[in-house]
């Protein structure tokens, strides 16, 4: 993440010492300008980038200028879901890895916090992430990234599928948290691009009746052809059948209602696990919680995921590439980002260097 | 707990036909009876108790014929937190055990439901527990329990800690749930009973910060003098210096303001555990308990709590006898019912056989 | 389990008043002899059984008379991996359970243990368990369990099907203890039945890569069919090159060079988990242990598997039909014992009312 | 750890620009050097070190040349039990920590590895660490440290605990492997410093009854007077009485028949923590261990032990000055190495500055 104090890049065959990035300055104001390809850092690697996901974080940022606590004051490049080429290393790097596919985990943490020491490093208050005021992200020709944190991935893994292992590690993280294992029951709210990998990770984890709820109809068909077992419309009361029956729930809708409704799927002891972003305060009933000792929690980003989210892919378990739903150069980022506002739309891939 | 079908029982020397027993027909409204000494079924006991703690939710009962979604539709005895000495042992029980000192665990699990068998038997939802509606308590003179939930206590424990073994459990199990370990740093809402044992064991499960909120100042003193390491006014802004610092916060207050200002106390990846009552619904700050990962959850009785109970009082880890700050025969249970509302009480005792 | 205290069965439609049981009396000495259906205990169906298989702790009883310090002193039925239908209820069973298609958890713990009272009922140390001396087991026509420990099965899995869900349900807490998850990399010793049930079951757990180890080709290709990622000869020194890579090591075999082998194959932090039985001692490599924090343990049975298997195999997640080579009518249980010395013998068959 | 590439120090007030160190250049030969003082690398701070614990794995290195597949083929300075006061700061370390009192985390892993990134930092194969042949430890006057690793302590802990906090880590680390919590019943075996640092910590983690085994009657009586609730001789037929009853059973001796006496001591489902160092390999009883599903694990150092053994300290749970026997100087450190030959010595201390 040299992005911070970028220098010029000299001398690596076929790196220019300029490329092209989408920058967003202000709500709505994306803007192609040219910019110095950063040199990595000693630890770092240079990666040529060659897709990257859209995810409702830059949406968010792109309509409003700001997501939660965080506002757009100075001009920053969106986009975290990315893979890509290694064309560079840092001193301290194997330059073997030049011409390596990877996939970017993109994060960069303290590795001193309390946090990162006891394996939580996503939890680290000192974090730098991509795409997040100060940290620029991956809608640019170029991106630096830690070494370690630049995975290799095999052949068999498409160029699109490296950039969505970063929300398959977010559906990873969040089905350690739900405790899903073999035979487990789950019921996922929300058919968009997390639910959708939620319930692909889920069957992954042994998950044998996966429940997903989504109001729109083509949601739910989609649902169900990534592997959930049964699509339900909340509007229809069917979740009242499965009251205090199911082993987990996942929201990934970032839905009041659904979360209310959902929570009371679980059984006692069972698990809820809050995904989907959106919602600042909810009246939750606490003595249905406590009744059932009902264990919630929250996901943030992820931690010790890429390793599983490569393997998942390689093995044919998860399958990203069917979740492409659209294909954006880089002079269409704003399309790219007003694409998600498409019911038919799963996922939309921006690509740099195309 | 044969008292849902209470046999007469013959023979016992010292063993008497019948028994007075203190019973809420409505609110308010708590008779002496007579009634007959139960017969132990074959895997149960027959107890002659000898103390019993007057619970917060036998509060509820008395005052208001309800408690949560419970009602006193047929008389009640109320009284789950006992302790006596066996007198009669039901047919698969070793004789030998007329005559152990025994604190009882007063529930009766099915065997065979899923939770049961997972270890879980507190959540077993065909449960059968003191005091609650359809099964009767303590406030009598002579109980039964299924033998192995009689637990012998050693000579060393008195009568009045053999009844507090069981608010001495909801401590444990709620330690557990907000995995206090040694150099825990943990925050306890609330120096009621639940509040103070909570402290005890927080102390006892290696926590080296335990700190008291609690409005009264009488109480403070109270947690401090129970091994809490600080003790705070939640009124006076104290609170918001230790945002993100603690490692687990234990409500024991069931006060919405103690709750909501207390989850902000946690750090990253902390626990936070919900044991006092009376909150139906609440508020909660969901974007911070994702960015965050708290853990909430809440505490529903015990399970496997006795044994590591009776060893903590036994070995002077916990005091439970200097909590007793009443004691009240058969006939003034209602008395002992309303000096709870005195804010000197911490505990009061019954003895039924006095 | 009234089998110990066999009493007269009386009246229920179809089922007769005696029935053939395969009853080992001594080392190799099998004999059909008739004996009185038992009439279920209160708590209890009796089962008319369609299919048993036959585990290699039958096949020592048999061959020796003996399996650890467990001696055939009195005549013993083996047999603990079945299925039937419930063709009789105890007074406190639902009657409608009758007609039901089942598969039977063939054990019997104290409800009242402390091993079972916090959910590891298997470690029950005053188990009852089917074939073990003391407790007749399933190559009989007719057997008593426990009504929650005979699990009703769909249409879709196969009577066979029924019977194996007991070896696998081995596999399932091998699995468990093992902390296969998602990307897991596990080595399993030897393929026969339970080491190619581990195989599925890792896969089902989410393990991308399942190495298998067995020094007979034919095995070898036979795990490669269920599921194995990969299969060697630990003969041709391809462990050594896995040294301290993989996440788990799960022992078949019971050999002692594939535990001392497959244990340096685990990466440090990882388990080791022993479920092949035969060794009785064995020299471990502590200093290596140490250095690494291996963590060693073993499977003894299971507990609430049951559910889990049932739902994998439903799901077409494992496949057990397959696995059967062999059936074997009640007059041939000793002809079922001795197939599984053959070496294409995956799982014989014993069917006692066929 | 700038001991790699010792850089002459230059100009902080009252740090001189040599130091004298006790090098160990072989076997028994240990000599005093004259050596440049470091200066700390950007991330770490100079620690002018107050007082070394002596450790077996001292004594080893000195008496043999060598520990394990460890070799001391170039000099080495030993010691890694050690606190003092921090006199310099590297350039990313705030410079208001000169002056600090603090205890010293004697480790250098990789921020990258794979077993770093998931919390077990102290499983990272590219390890640096204090007095392992590479990495000189704390026999001088002055070491450095990375800065997060040179923990603050109270006023109230004095340098001789700051040292002794590397031994109590391995305790803390040992007793969360034992899952030792209250009511817990442990044996530990070995009565010498790490032994009698498990008893305490046993305590303080709840365990109710510890009882230490030792062969010398002075070594029983040591550790009653550190907490242990009971001392056996082993050779006296008491651990017979406690076969399967115990939670958790630490080997702190190294002695082969300690381990396969103590292992038969823990109840179905208990833990073995093997922590003793010594014992290269030992034949266990490998069909106990599965039959009663024992979990066997070893320690290797501590991960994230520093705060909880600060606030163990400084809360007055664990003793630490009490357990020093003996004090040397830096021209002493023979002596010192020598001294844990006699019975009497619990923990020997150097002074490199006195």
């Amino acid at each position: 993440m040299g992005a911070s104090e970028p220098r010029r890049h000299e001398g690596s065959a076929g790196v220019p010492a300029t490329q092209r990035a989408a920058v967003l300055h202000s709500a709505r104001d994306v803007r192609i300008s040219s910019r110095p390809v950063p040199t990595p850092a000693a630890d770092e690697v240079l990666v040529r980038v060659t897709a990257v996901g859209v995810c409702g974080s830059d949406v968010h940022f792109f309509h409003d200028g700001r997501l939660g606590d965080w506002r757009v004051e100075d001009p920053l490049v969106l986009g975290h879901e990315s893979g890509g080429v290694i064309v560079a290393v840092g001193d301290d790097v194997d330059p073997a890895r030049v011409g390596e596919r990877v996939t970017i985990e993109p994060q960069h943490p303290s590795p001193t916090s309390a946090e990162t020491l006891r394996g939580e490093y996503n939890l680290d208050p000192e974090m730098r992430f991509y795409a997040v005021p100060g940290t620029d992200g991956a809608f640019q020709e170029f991106v630096t990234i830690q070494s370690h944190f630049a995975f290799a991935i095999p052949d068999s893994v498409s160029d699109e599928a490296a950039a969505l292992m970063e929300p398959l590690s977010v559906a990873i993280a969040t089905a350690r948290k739900a405790a899903i294992q073999p035979g487990s029951r789950v019921l996922i709210a929300g058919a968009g691009p997390i639910g959708i990998l939620s319930a692909q990770v889920a069957r992954a984890f042994g998950a044998t009746e996966v429940i997903v709820s989504d109001l729109a109809e083509s949601r739910r068909q989609s649902a169900l052809s990534f592997g959930a077992s049964r699509a339900i419309d909340p509007a229809q009361g069917e979740l009242d059948e499965l009251r205090g029956t199911l082993d987990a729930f996942i929201d990934a809708s970032g839905a009041a209602p659904a979360v209310r409704s959902g929570l009371l799927t679980v059984r006692p002891g069972g698990r809820v696990v809050l995904v989907g972003m959106g919602i600042d305060e909810l009246p939750l009933p606490i003595s249905h919680i406590q009744n059932n000792e009902l264990i919630i929690t929250g996901v943030f980003r992820y931690a010790n995921t890429w390793p599983a989210a490569i393997a998942l892919v390689a093995d044919g378990r998860v399958d990203l590439d069917r979740m492409v739903t659209g294909r954006f150069g880089l002079d269409r980022v704003a399309d790219a980002l007003e694409s998600t506002a498409d019911p038919t739309t799963i996922k939309s891939i921006v690509t740099p260097n195309s």
